[in-house]
This record gives structure tokens, C-alpha cells and sequence, in this order.
């Protein structure tokens, strides 16, 4: 971008954040359609069968412990901006984050929505990825081999570039 | 944790951040003791070969493409507790972050320090996760089905719970 | 919200920010009007005789007492999406807080506009709150019992609920 | 302060946050002695009985509804030193919040432990204060007349000015 | 502002962010148009012959050294309404930050762009003014005597006010 | 820095936050001494003189006007580990930033105390630089000219480097 200003152009090697010497830059978005788009991204937390055995227990009181996740992954889709640099700031319309415990771990889920210039793919996989980070948190006294993997754009709506649906899931 | 203070037993079915109710606490660690620890985690970002190849080839300057995410990773250190509910917050006493090419895709590693009460696994996490963000934002027009994966704690020191070395790698 | 998505559909027993299963979301305010919107809100720190004759007292410099508060709900209104886990994020365009010592304590008042899609009623109470908060600060050493209180809606205006002006004060 | 330094000295009429010319300031704390200190505030958000009954209802799940305001409140805590301007930044080592529904809204409490040279009042009060900001955010659809009142310290421990009980409640 | 609103009017002397009582508050942009803003701004910082050898050496590796500089200001801008108190949070679209070495320094120029009811003017400067606080960071153990120097707006378009082009330089 | 870790050596040419491949870190401090230290740093915004006459005429109130700066730069420093990346994070124990009207602007400096591992010179840098930003958004529609400048460390005290005092002023 520059104040006489082309925008949107390529940068080397297809890499659209990086200018013409390479230095990293917020690509102008300025002349992009504002546009109702969605995103949803999903991921997953590997935990041993010990640990979703405490998950899954009935004798205990566990209430709080997948919606840590949820919140989390909600308040992060928020903070994108701050936490990937060259991401635009952008007022998220709508945010749903599910944590699933399911036989090896938590599988986790993000949609997110917007009335914006730009996408919400980031959103939707920082939700996702700090939910996970949550999870983490809370079962690192259980289980110090947790992975969190997976984390990938499922289904993405709106925008110039079309709708996508993630090949396989 | 309560004024008249019990402090760090474990909750519901061990896990620790859950009251014996269930619900969400930061708990106390102010008995713990104050010592050098460390720790690493590792992930990586599963890319397309031809977006690998549009990091390395050499005919385009891309300098700052892997200092993004490495930035990214250094400053989400410092955001940990912003971003993981229950983490206590701790001054950091040094990040370093690599991101390195392959051929499959970028390969995050993340080294955390800090002479606290509490261990630093979760900085180390979140530096690799967010540093895989970084990447995902920086390849997205070239490579929609890129993916972070295997973010988890490869080594720890310091601490009650003593040294940690993962299994395999 | 989904991203086939229904929307703003209220949860259990009216409490629109749950779904159906009771697990906390950011309704999806998309396809709401952009109008618009202003609140005001108000609230009092109650506190003793000894400390509002402090704050009144002629012989003194106390330029910056009230001012810190004033100016510290003027940022906490644009802070409200960080500390509400489930509020969406938007562009205040005015915010206008004031800070009056009366003979039991400060009452604080913040008036908050925006031309979004959803109301500001949650970022002029967190400006009063946090206001609040920052004469609380301000005096502790002189009063150790200060109290915050009566932090509400007073008055709305915009939106498709239409306008609002609180029974009695 | 100064960098030849004078430090904790009070400011005019009692109010240590201002220095001789009234000017605000962070009041230099590095000569207190480091020691374990507690602090528990408690608040409470007035409902009107509708909106109680919703709460309370068993036919609705509402899991979250109560473990968003907990959550936000030991947030708020860590983001204490950010809200309220001249607040110093301290390491909290423990947090707990509990919000229970009651005939006539939700009683908040909040305690807050730190090993740090200065108390954590603010750091309680200000949990307090954003879990009933929460606890409004989430019924506001139901009860437009809910009211964030009481907010107060009730019991503090540790420093220099010693323990301290709030009288009557 | 007030909830009856006259917005944008000048305070005492022309500072339009006090209001006729002299106390601050964030001015009623909602009657402004939306329209496409940009702003640049420059800096520098002035650093000793021996510092400016160092980042020119040519056989050492100082890949990162410029492009801390650069994403540290890309961040700052997105930051600038969490830092200048009465500023308008808006939704940047774009950020362009250069550092360049001169045989006296680093030389700092950011552009901002954005669609919406403020200028970018803020925004530029802390971009710059955040640059040259990474700059010296990265120096300070080689040269205590940095300085940060001339920061100021050089252009400026959009807006009631008029295109703008600082005279001289 | 690294597990096995060598710390705080100092990187290609002098630039301790670059490693040997010249790549970002946070230098591993864990092994330096908590002390005492303290930093001063001034700066100024050049202004027009209509704005100073406006800034001092006293037919109005302008009560707000440099403690918005003020507060500012105290808020500002302790900010200054999210806005400089690979600064460490730290516990300020005071600040002190006086801003003062002269015939050709807006002098301001900040003190900086802290018992920890690092110094403080970029918090006091960032105060001085961000209060600069407050005065400039203040003013700028009666001085579209203004420019912050000069802002450097004056002073530094403890830590192994030894004290610091800038030479002329």
C-alpha cells in the first residue's frame, strides 16, 4: 500500500503480506466489498484415555471445564489482530465455538461471521487454536503428552475468492 | 484457593483448575517455589509443495516471511495469560523461536525461560501456536488447506513435577 | 449462529447469549440494522465524610483525581469486548463520562454512541464501572470503605428495541 | 517518585495517587516488603424476579450462564493494572470467583492472592465488578433494569497496614 | 458529547477533545462520513556512526533487525486507540512501515488507510513512534545516546479537513 | 536463549536481540541480578504558538489537557513488553511523567523505578514517546505541525552496567 496507493497486489511469490522487497506489510483492503462471511475452522486436542476418562466421568462435578474452551476460543477470535500481525482489525458479527469430548480427546469447532472487507479464517482457527491451548491448560496435571493438532479451515463462505468446503473434512 | 486457604489440591477427577463444585478457579501457587524453569514445545504447518516452494525459491526476496512468525510467537509468549483463562500471569525471562522450511511444510520450535512459581509449558505452546497462525495468515492466498499440527511440550526443567523429555520425539 | 446459520434465535428461558444446549455463544448480530445507538449509564462510589472532604477541599491540588477516573472509563468503554466474554466487538464514535463529588461520594455518568449493529448499553456501564474502579484506587488509603454501587442503565436510544428510559431515575 | 527519589510519600489530602501539584502518578512501591497478602470483594448484580426464575429454572440447561461471569472475573483480575490507570502491575498467584443466584440476583465474591509489595483490593473489586458486568451482558435481553451494586472489600490480609474485616457485612 | 447530542463542536481554545468544563472526552464522530483516509507519517532515529556500522556490516546476519522495527509499528497502529486515550477506535485497511539505515540512523515512514470516520493521522505517528522505540531496543547495548526524533505527520488525505502535504519536508 | 542455554550473549555485530543466524529473541535474562533500577527519559512535542497560547491562555478551563498526557505515559509504560517486541516483561514500581507547557511546546519526562532483572529505559521511553502521542491527538486541530522529538534517555541507575548520565542534557 502507499498513499498514491495500488493495494492488493501480489507480493513474491504469490505471498500476498510481503511487498515487492519482501518486507512485511497490512495489505490495503480498502476497495473490497463489504460482504456478509463466514468461516469455520475445527482442530482437535489428542488426550490419553486416562484423561478423557476424567472427562467423561460422571462421579464428579466438571462444569466448567469444556466451557474454559469455549469462552476461550470466543474471546481469542477477538483478539486476532493483535495476536497475528498482519491480520486486519475487523468487528466480528458472531462467534460459535463446540468442545466434544470424544474417545482420544476434545474435538473442537469454531464458526465465525462477519459483515466485513475481509475474511474470517483467522478468527475462526485462533478460536479454535487457543481453545485447544485451553484444554491443555486444563488437563496438564493429567496428561504432559497432549497434542494439539489438526487445526484447519473447514468451510469458508462470502468474500471475492467463493465459497470453499475443505476437501476429505 | 479461599482467604483461609487451602491452595493447589487437585479438583474433580484431578483436574486442578476445577473447585471441588467444578468450577473454574486460577489456583494458588503462592507456597510454590521460585526457580529457573523451562520448557519447549514444538508444531508444525503442513503446507502445499507448491506453496513450500514459493518459500524457498531464490529468486524472490521474502526476508521477513519467517520473522513475522517468529515475532508472532515471541509476543504471544508474553499474551499467555490473556489468552488461556486460568494461566497465572509470570514475567518471562527470555523466547526464542525458530520456523524453519521442509518439505512439507514450516517446522515452529519454541524455548521458554522464567524464574517463577509456576512452570512455562503453556508459553511454550502458545508461541507455537500463534507463530503457526503467522504462517497460515502469510501463505493463505496461496495454500487454503494448509494446517497446524503437533503442537505440544517436547522438554521441561525446573519445578516440583521435575524434568520432562516427550516419548519418540 | 452456524454457518448455515440461524442467527439471533434466543436460548434457554431468554437467555439469548446460550444455545440450545446452555453453551455460551456470540449471537449472531449480522443482519441487524446499522443505526444509530447511544446509552448512558450511572453509578456512585459511596464514601465516607473524611475522604469527600478530601476530595473537596479548597487548600489542596487535586487536579488529576477526577480526571483519572473520567479518563479511565473513557478507555474501559473501548475495552468492554476484551473484558465481556461474549460482547461484540465495535467502533465507539463518542463517549463522554463525568465525575461529580456530591456529599456522600463521587457520582460518575457515562454517555456512549456508536453507529453499529448492536447497542453500547455494556460499554457504558463497564466505562462507569471502571470509573468506578479508578476512585476506588484513588482514595483506599484515606477510605478502606469505599463501595460501588448502583451501576445501571439509566437511558437508550436506537435499535430495534426500541428506546428506553429507566423508572424512577 | 523521583530518580533521586522520595517514593511512598502521600499527596495532598491523603491522596497518595497525586503528588505535591496534584498530578497523578504511580506511587513508587519498590522499598515494600514482599509478603503474601490476600484480598476478597464481593458484589452483587439486583435482578428482577423473571429474570431469577430464569436462572434458576431446571428445564432449561444453562451450564455456562454462570461460568462466563467466573471466568470473566479472574480474567478482569490479571487485566487490573491495565483499567485502573495508576494501579501498579503484580503477579497474582490465585484467583477464585464464585457467583450464586439468589431470590434477588446474583451474589458475586471474588478473592485474590498475590506474594507481591502491594495488596490485591483492586485486583479483587475489579473481578467482582466484571463478573457482574458479565452477569448483566448475559440477561440483558430479559431484565433491562439489572443493577451492578455493592461492590465492595470485605476482607483483606497481609502488608503493612495489616488485616482488615469489613464491619457489619 | 451527551445523549441529546451536539457532537463535534470545539472545546475551550479549540482543543476539541475537552469539552466546555475543560474535561476530556472522546469527540461524536457519528455524523462524519465514511469516506477513504490515509495518512503518512516520518521519523528517525538518530544513532552514533559505530551503531549505524553495525546494522550495515555486511558479514553478519541482521535479517530480523528492520523487520522487529516494522512489525512493531504494523502492531502499534492497530493498538493506537488503546494507547492515546480520547482516540476513536477504527478498523485500519491497510499499514505500510519502511526503516531504512542512513549514515546517521534508521528513517521511519508509515502510511495508514483505512475506510471510516476518522482520519489516520494517530495512527501513523504511533506506528512510527513505536518503530523507533523497537530501534532503540535493538541498539540500546551499543548506543546508549539513541534518540527518537521528529515525528510528525507529512500527508494526509480524506476527510472534511482536506488533503494536507507538510511544507518543507 | 535454548534449554541448554547459553543466554545472554550478544548477537551478530552487538545486536544482543538477534542470535548467531540473525534471527529475533528474547535474550535470556534469568541469570542477572534483581535490583533497584531506575530510568528517566524526556522528550518534547514542538508546537505552534497559537497552540502554546492556547495551551496557557487562562479564559478557559483546560483542567484535562496534560493529564491526558500524563496518564497516558503512565499507562504507556506499563504497556511497553506488548508494544516493543522483544522487551521483557516487567514489574514497574512507580512512574512519575510530568508534561509542562514551554514557549515552543510540551516538555515531558517520565521516571521509571522497578526491582526486577532488566532496566527500564524503554518504559521510560514509551511513556515520554506515548504522552507525546496524547499531546499531538489533543491538539491537532489547531496544530496540524506538531512534532515529537528528542525523545532519549536522560538518566539510568543501577544493574551491572552502572549508571548513565546523557551527556549535555
Amino acid at each position: 500500500m502507499s498513499a498514491t496507493g495500488s493495494g492488493d497486489t501480489a507480493g513474491p511469490g504469490g505471498l500476498t503480506h510481503l511487498n515487492a522487497a519482501g518486507e512485511a506489510r497490512m495489505v490495503d483492503v480498502s476497495a473490497k466489498e463489504v460482504t456478509i462471511r463466514t468461516a469455520t475452522a475445527a482442530g482437535r486436542v489428542r488426550l490419553s484415555a486416562a484423561c478423557v476418562a476424567a472427562l467423561r466421568s460422571g462421579d464428579v462435578p466438571k462444569g466448567d471445564a469444556l466451557a474454559v474452551a469455549r469462552i476461550a476460543g470466543i474471546m481469542a477470535a477477538k483478539k486476532t489482530p493483535e495476536l497475528v500481525p498482519l491480520c486486519h482489525p475487523l468487528m466480528i458479527s458472531g462467534v460459535d465455538v463446540t468442545a466434544e469430548v470424544t474417545d482420544d480427546g476434545v474435538e473442537l469447532r469454531a464458526t465465525v461471521k462477519t459483515n466485513e472487507r475481509t475474511g474470517v479464517e483467522m478468527e475462526a482457527l485462533t478460536a479454535v487454536g487457543v481453545a485447544g491451548l485451553a484444554v491443555v491448560d486444563m488437563v496438564k496435571a493429567l496428561d504432559r503428552d497432549a497434542v494439539i493438532t489438526d487445526v484447519r479451515v473447514i468451510a469458508k463462505s462470502g468474500g471475492r475468492s467463493g465459497d470453499y468446503r475443505r476437501a476429505g473434512k
